[in-house]
């Protein structure tokens, strides 16, 4: 890559509802094209249970291999929600309720409904920093490099800005997607020409049906605005030369 | 659990695409039912790059850990399709023409279609066994314990189904949703009570906003209807004592 810093994340999502299938993870979608307009690279998402073991064994292999982590779900007010106690117990801090955690959620609530299920929002790795909430009041929070999100999605997207001056991304990976009205296998071997020309641009190829239509949409991708120019002229070249008919280029 | 046989599985989503947030995988929730459907139940889900050897790593870990491996993505024809090679390097099984695979592409294609990309996915470990593709020719693969699928959800939802008489499953995994308008710090109490007595059975609750209206759905699951239908009872009891509204029941 042509990154001179390549900044690189990996994302936990903890849920049993995930690996039922019962829901469609989006949240990987939305943490990773958000770091990405920051200069951080998503390399590995697992997608594991709600199981203490398995939790903290993940946590603690990936928080070395990446410079990020960023888990989802599993910090609400129910029993299957464990994540806070197992963070605690894989960085070796004290579990138990966090005080400017505690402040903030019974403000948050009326008085008499900031109940048992609502206090145990509180309760995290008591040395913890918050990730604010400007959403539904319970925080989020981080120990050095590990972010803990919650699972609904609405919920996380209002809370990652609060982010965006505390992580430290590289430079931007910028990308071009032109979408095209053929067949992978009509342009597999030209593209893997032009791949072959331009290592420091990260070139995909997914197939689409778009209103009854058969076609390919080649993503590239490089930190370096210039190399990613040069690389899209040499696909645009190739696809006029064929009279491939171009849907979009955005 | 219940299972006296619970049979495991563990899905690999090989793709830039998703890493890159460019593409929100379905493809581990259409598994993950189907393989319910059929007892068994997903345990991981890894979302890796498309290096060789990420994939490599990745299949040698998961096959020894699970009793069934599903990878998706990687075995179309273009240069980034890397998927069949690296399996057949975590195999140490030759990569190259299957003869049976050839043969379904041959005949699928018009003469003179059947260029250099539509052969490359005829490439393969070349004693896998094949998965047929009903939708678009190109077959997928299996060895051992590993089956190779597709990224394509469409074609991969087609070829499942061909796999049921292969796959050996344990007691199927039932389930019941409850939808209650409620918040879950309302009843996380009297859950975690539930599930305390109901060792057996799986409880999850999920929030939910649906209509402009806050809910929360309890998904209870169990190999054991007997179970199931006895946990089901305590929580529609607990829910009329506390006059929460009920919005469905599936």
């Amino acid at each position: 890559m042509t990154n001179k810093k390549e900044i690189t994340a990996g994302i936990i999502i903890i849920g049993n509802e995930v690996l039922s299938g019962r829901t469609k993870d989006i949240n990987t979608s939305t943490i990773a094209k958000w770091l990405n307009s920051i200069g951080i690279e998503v390399k590995e998402v697992r997608v594991i249970p709600d199981i203490e073991s398995v939790i903290i064994e993940t946590v603690n292999i990936l928080r070395k291999k990446f410079n990020y982590i960023f888990t989802t779900g599993g910090i609400g007010p129910t029993h299957d929600d464990i994540t806070a106690a197992s963070i605690s117990k894989a960085f070796n801090i004290k579990y138990g309720f966090h005080n400017e955690a505690f402040s903030i959620l019974e403000k948050y609530y009326k008085p008499g409904e900031f109940n048992e299920g609502r206090q145990k929002m509180a309760k995290m790795p008591i040395s913890a920093k918050l990730i604010l909430n400007p959403t539904s009041g319970a925080p989020g929070f981080y120990i050095e490099n590990v972010f803990c999100l919650p699972g609904v999605p609405s919920i996380l997207q209002s809370m990652i800005g609060g982010l965006n001056n505390i992580l430290v991304g590289g430079d931007p990976i910028l990308n071009i997607t032109i979408s095209l009205h053929t067949v992978e296998s009509e342009i597999a071997k030209s593209i893997t020409e032009i791949q072959n020309k331009n290592k420091n641009v990260e070139i995909g190829s997914y197939p689409f049906f778009r209103a009854g239509k058969l076609g390919v949409s080649i993503v590239l991708r490089s930190s370096s605005k210039k190399k990613l120019e040069e690389c899209k002229l040499q696909i645009l070249e190739f696809v006029n030369y064929k009279k491939i008919k171009k849907v979009e280029e955005i």
